[in-house]
């Protein structure tokens, strides 16, 4: 599958927070640390673990641009 | 000001595509490429330009994570 | 690539508006007409053309509940 | 009230996973599996619950476009 | 139709942007400025024009909370 | 750092509902009634708590108009 989402980077989980509906993701892609909140039903089916390689994907319309002060 | 968007990824920018209501921000993230899409008056205010130095910043409810088959 | 996004709709493509940043996709989901804001880059590197029998998909996260009248 | 998002897709409830926060609501449109996360207060408020008639709402700009391969 | 998208805001429309694909309409909520980038196609189908009253409709998880420094 | 967000709301915090993985953060702005599902962890670094004056930040592109019938 292909998909038109512009932004992915890949990553390691380095650790996962399971509440009953929501599962927040956090992750290293080279040193910066990212987190994704998905569902738990998603990290379940994906059998998301720590120490996994995966890809972090996100939206060009869910980006912004800052500049540092 | 701080944030509470989990995610702040520093970035260098390598284009931009504007049209009359949004551009698309290219940038290099450490050898991955992101885009942003603001609207023209975002990328006007904030004075972007290539090569600018700035922060790729994503709310981490906007984070999906891919497994690789 | 598996991926956490819940929603993952089969639909035809049966239009495109082009901007200069942004391409508009119309789909027909089964009868239901549904719309994708994307970059017109990502339109140009999937290939899209009316036609086309593509996936819409759609993070939880991004999905809202009505209730009629 | 007449709303801006593109995409409205009628749908029966299937099943609720109620968090603290957050509740995800499974759809069954026409045969295809939907998921929204909304708030539980949203979920409380509108009175959800299995085997009723919704809408689920999507912004064009969160809705992405895949190609299977 | 009630919807579960908990942040309405009543603001009148002060100006319009339109692209090919996307229109920002700039908003004025008691003060406070706010942009919607929107459909060109919605834009159109609501007959939206400067002075006239309408709601900016936010999901709560598209919502940041920043803290001054 | 200033933010390519195009909506900045003044608001005080009048609520934090936190689950494991979610806040959700109640908010009035002028008498509006906001909410903010955030990452419990964004909360917690924040130091968000009860009649804190922040701001609601959002995206243009996860902004929707409505017309009042």
């Amino acid at each position: 599958m292909r998909l038109s989402a512009r932004n992915k980077i890949n990553a390691t989980i380095t650790g996962i927070t399971r509440g009953e509906a929501t599962a927040n993701v956090e992750l290293d892609a080279a040193g910066t640390r990212l987190v994704a909140s998905i569902t738990v039903e998603a990290a379940a089916e994906l059998g998301l673990t720590e120490g996994m390689q995966v890809i972090a994907v996100v939206k060009a319309s869910d980006v912004m641009v800052a500049v540092p002060d």
